[in-house]
């Protein structure tokens, strides 16, 4: 098994669930994160919203640019057998390429173990 | 070393967080997560809240419905040695099934290193 | 590839986010989790925070002191080549490292994939 984790948008996240329950993943969990890729963000934008100029060069304007160059992601996660990953992956970059910086990530990593609580069924059988 | 990650209800994060410090782990994190299994959530109950038919044909409600769709969970992620695992997987198990749809999952996935930032103690020592 | 993650104190984000651009690890994201170690928590300093006996008696009380015993932290992923494991891990180490306890841990796993969602490109080229 294994965990397909996609680092999206947080306007994609229902197109993104809707598309894989469309595919049969209707399994699957999402939580917010903060975060950054390669590229700078433009900060220019936002500087014209603070007006003071004592602001600017106060620490709290400081603090809050640096905290503000943290973008909201989603963070979406989906457990599925080995032969579904390429699944899994084709769908989530269709309904999140927008051809801009910033579409996301999407990283896989091995799952030894799957239990589903109520019945105790072990593995496939808990996906 | 492993880390089990257990998605479980809301209500249940106090119990589990007792019955896992009662079974020696005591260090653990946990965290806000939306989520949904492989069951529909059935939304008529929340129908009767929503009274006024122009809402309900809105953007807007389509929307809220569609957010509401995922559920509310807490994941809780414990990093154990290999030989802990089916007594963390186990104490999960029975502290969090109630036999209604929605007790949650676990997933185990391999750790490959550990460190204590304050120490630097490596790995198992680290736990 | 390896994820890289972090459980660290709230108030190092910024230098952390920081020390790692400087060592040329720009992308990464962090989400907010509640954790505990293996120490206690010293609840006696909150509790001249609560004046009144009834308080402290009820239930209400209990069940937030019990919330309480949980401590927010920042958790920070990054995920990096095999070879870039360590630099990773001693950054993160040098920023964070109080000599308190409370410091934090450091988890890696194995990555088995990554994908940039923009250009489809694979693996290191995504990073």
């Amino acid at each position: 098994m294994k965990e397909v984790m996609a680092i999206i948008r947080m306007n994609m996240i229902n197109k993104t669930k809707e598309a894989l329950m469309k595919q049969g993943f209707s399994s699957f969990n999402c939580r917010k994160v903060m975060g950054r890729g390669k590229r700078k963000v433009d900060f220019s934008i936002l500087e014209d919203v603070i007006v003071l100029d004592e602001f600017k060069s106060s620490k709290l304007a400081a603090e809050l640019s640096e905290m503000h160059r943290l973008i909201p992601k989603r963070m979406v996660s989906i457990i599925v057998k080995d032969d579904e990953v390429s699944k899994v992956v084709n769908t989530l970059i269709e309904v999140n390429r927008t051809g801009s910086p910033g579409d996301g990530k999407i990283f896989v990593t091995d799952v030894v173990e799957a239990v589903r609580v109520r019945t105790g069924e072990k593995n496939e059988l808990a996906l």
